[in-house]
């Protein structure tokens, strides 16, 4: 398949840069006769904009949709659904400067390698800007999940840099531009990363992102197994380093015996497994934790080259994130979406639709 | 694509289950005029194979692989390479007693409920033994990026349960059960493994792979970015929970002054991002690291149900691991090979063959 | 994959129905570094477009094309092209009486079964409308082929109805409506064509394409085989009831002796093959031969059912073609390029750039 | 994907070349439940296999098939169903020869200029023995439509060389060696045959398939129609030069007010769309055509040139038919359930399963 086109089933090919007219995609096997308009994207590309906290970039993007196709008298069709979303406040010059340069931690000296061209303005199609396609395509997918399964989909973020958040309530997400789920140490948070940003630095983040009501049966192993097609779709997103399901890492230290999730006539005693077996959805819940990178772009000086090979010190100004993961949350809600999808569709496909479990489960 | 199918240019087919007639794949793809023959393939295959040390499941299958199609006068053809393992000590009677329950940890209870039928015979399909076939058509995409491009695939374990293993040297590796890059730890390795399975209880694993001299260039944003579909290929590997690239799970913490690598006339000056760069490799190390849980299959008592729901205790008994990662690392370079191979011709299919890098890197 | 995306590495995803806001696509795994605007596209769009001729459709749509993405200070950068043309000349009402009922030789029934709803406006997703798609992303891949192989690719009428249409020149092409290769019979045609539908009915046809200067070596057998993909991409134009390559039907009553062209010192002494051996392009001209049926909207009272069953008769009024083959030489032209570019970077792939062929062919 | 894999959900990954140990396949998605043993897959073999008639090729192939995995107790997992063909009668002596000249109407100069390599064999990878694993498979296909949604599918040469073969019975064609259903016409096509060979010559033939029963619904717009899907199968079968579905070429010539199929309330008037409308069934009867050219392989002198491109004349020998359609039967059938299943399968995934056509069809 051609790299800009994730699922096999309901797909989504996306396409745009940052600094390009417009970005947009195409969601193509979305079932028909589902509800859908404009309303229900944007609903979760605002989650998403940037402009919205002093802990984002100040780009004004309204983000707003437009649906090209396959909605008819305000319900899918079937077929495929176009939609595109300009980009209006691109401020060139911004970006000028990084024309023959490369910028540590970025695409650029990759993508120029790769294509022999390269689009700097504002990463170019590198642009975290793309995952604004993704929220979009997620929107309909969690909106079906929702609405056929009872699938619902929530993201937090569950550490800051150096700072752990422990869980309180997913009540407390909506409320902080950090998608926390804990507003005891709000405050702590806003001090933390107003000091990284006075340091004129940047730190990673942690997201967790937890889909509940997953029928037991999707996955399709051995090769797309639900994990690894999370793991891919996760990874794939901008600044990601690491994804993990249930226990994750920690499993490597854990015993076997406390581990594996043993059996009840009530259903799993414990979850280390976050809700997948041999790659396949077990009904419990799916859990999956990501790792981002600090971002790259800071306002202090770093060591680069520019395209001849000489040696030079770059500061990026403009706008930036002193922590990309403060907005990863809804995109990752929207990759958690769109596999989870795609695997119903591929179960229904292969085994009919999904057999209800036995009622000890 | 079908689950069963690894890759897009360079594919992997594979079928076959624990206690069926045999395991087999179907390579697809590979470039013509490669010198190959079942030595290549055999010699990966006993590196994993089972029965070479008091560490791994005692199970002895000679693992002879045999090449149906694909290589004519000692040379790959372009046409599709059949290759085919049959399965010899299935030891039937040790797995008599599951059939009609589930394995805590396991995938019986997800088959049962996804197919509606299940073969309990070690797992079926989703028994480790798949793991051969990902062994031998590693082999052939190990051998072509060796040749091709210089391109080196070393794997090795980092950590085996609460243990830590400094890295001392690549040549350890070959001379311990365990991959370990380090002699002086062994003692000690061996000595805690004997511990976990004298308790009868299992550890997980960290396993690393590194790949030297890809070329940049390799990856296709923005889905099949070349760490999206490295974490793919990893998770899909039984056993894994969490996939991480260079620093991985530690840039949470860390700052964007110390993560993102500088680039300076004599190359980069470090390798926090693990040779990948906006999805596409960097000419740097590709490392990647694995987490493996521990084994589900204990001597310990365990809860769980059988297929009425009644409740029971079970033990499981037989051939088992203490620890699956223990064999893991020549399952993980596989994948890295597979993955690689797979990049380097999409690479050259819209951007021609490879380009240079510029003198100072 | 999905249904609306064409290739496996030069990819068009297609998204649009007849009277939605409007109808685009995305052309993904095109190579970098080429020159490309809308007017590459538009050229090719203008020789498709609706109400040029009294022999088309007097739907007056300036199909103007707009590229959003994918190209950066006039050259391809790699990354996707995404491009949509805005519906204008949408005449809802003349479409309004067919909600309830189903045209006859038209997908209004089988949509309607398959999905459950259906856009009836003009067919929805089902119209012609969307071959404008194609042949925008056909655009772009006839400029490749041309610049980087000199590979030329032409279309023409072979036959209209019952009137076989002799080879006389390319250069007519041009110069009317049919794309007819032939100026002498052109009155005789105009003449034919008015007198169907004079006769409120219609006739199909059969176009003809020719691929000059492909390279030997393109095609995947043993499926993925060249002309089993240009068989795929011309069947699936709206309308077209078969496909053949070279000799095509003609083959069935020819002798061995006569059909399997001998190869001498100076290349192959014949072409029946049209260009194809075993299912890889042999270098010769590739022949593809198209048939389209009649146009199913006609004046004339045709019976049909309602959405109850009931029996009715109807006569679609509005604008329709007498002959769909008139307009259809440069969407078989398209698809002729999508497939070659495609197979051209699987090719490429596998086994490096083309090789040149042997000096005596 | 990999040119050697067919479909989408239901897929057939094909290896192995007519000299070499073994030919085989991987059949992938198919549901779980059916029962399913060799026998069900050798019946069809043996309808095709060499040596059943004096007009076929005489290779003795016992063509006995092998299930490797995918099957326990007598029934699908919904695991992949591995499986091999061992080649046993390959008399190499009779294609020694040819090693360094082209013959003319195969394939050897197309594969060794794409490969730079080529198996010369019998024809290597380009051999119609590969044929024996699309019938395996299609078997296995054929069983599952037929007992799901009941339905058959058929196929029969309608025409062989010169003569035009009327339909009288689906009966006859098991009765005779030509898959004919004509029992009136069996003595003039033995005497036809006859003279061909005599002449040291070979014809074409026109082989037609039917599938009944196929619920309205299946096909997957606008690329992956079922008839496009349909085309690229048959396309794909060695020696096939043209593909038409219902009315085919002969729609070129047709009007309107006849091609066009009118909807009744007892059903469709007539079936010139050969039950496919805007690619999706109709739940009509789907008829395809295929035109096979005539043998390449004739005893009669042929020039060529060899790979110093020196001109020469030649005269294969051995094992050759004097028409290739005699057998190609089975095989348009195999194809044809391949493409259904998986079409089956698409629109389940993505509609649900099959709406029951509201009862006036």
């Amino acid at each position: 398949m051609s790299g800009n086109t994730l699922g096999t089933l309901f797909t989504l090919t996306s396409f745009g840069e940052s600094h390009g007219p417009a970005i947009g995609g195409v969601v193509d096997g979305c079932p028909p006769g589902m509800a859908l308009s404009e309303a229900d994207l944007q609903v979760e590309l605002d989650r998403r904009k940037p402009g919205t906290s002093r802990h984002v970039t100040q780009r004004k993007e309204p983000d707003t949709v437009e649906i090209l196709s396959g909605v008819f008298e305000g319900k899918t069709t079937g077929a495929p659904i176009g939609f595109i979303i300009r980009n209006q406040d691109q401020r060139s010059q911004d970006y000028g400067k990084i024309a023959e340069t490369f910028r540590p931690g970025h695409a650029d000296y990759t993508y120029w390698q790769k294509y022999g061209i390269r689009d700097y303005r504002g990463g170019g199609r590198s642009s975290a800007r793309e995952t604004a396609v993704r929220v979009a395509a997620g929107a309909i997918a969690k909106k079906w999940l929702k609405e056929r399964y009872g699938v619902t989909i929530q993201g937090y973020m569950s550490q800051l840099g150096e700072l752990t958040i422990p869980f309180e309530t997913f009540d407390a997400v909506a409320e902080n531009p950090f998608f926390a789920p804990n507003r005891t140490i709000l405050p702590e948070l806003e001090a933390y990363l107003d000091k990284i940003r006075a340091e004129r630095d940047s730190v990673g983040a942690r997201i967790s992102v937890v889909a509940r009501g997953v029928p037991v049966g999707w996955g399709e192993p051995v090769y797309d197994r639900l994990d690894a097609e999370l793991a891919y779709a996760m990874m794939s997103i901008n600044a990601v380093k690491g994804v993990e399901v249930g226990a994750g890492f920690a499993s490597v230290a854990q015993r076997g015996s406390e581990h594996s999730d043993e059996l009840t006539a009530h259903g799993f005693a414990t979850n280390h497994a976050g809700g997948i077996l041999g790659g396949i959805s077990s009904g419990q819940d799916i859990e999956v934790h990501l790792a981002l990178k600090p971002t790259s772009s800071i306002p202090q000086e770093r060591r680069s080259i520019d395209k001849q090979g000489e040696e030079l010190t770059m500061q990026t100004t403009g706008r930036h994130d002193p922590c990309v993961g403060v907005r990863a949350t809804p995109i990752a809600e929207a990759m958690m979406a769109l596999v989870l999808i795609d695997h119903a569709l591929r179960h229904r496909a292969q085994c009919g639709d999904v057999v209800t479990p036995t009622p000890h489960i």
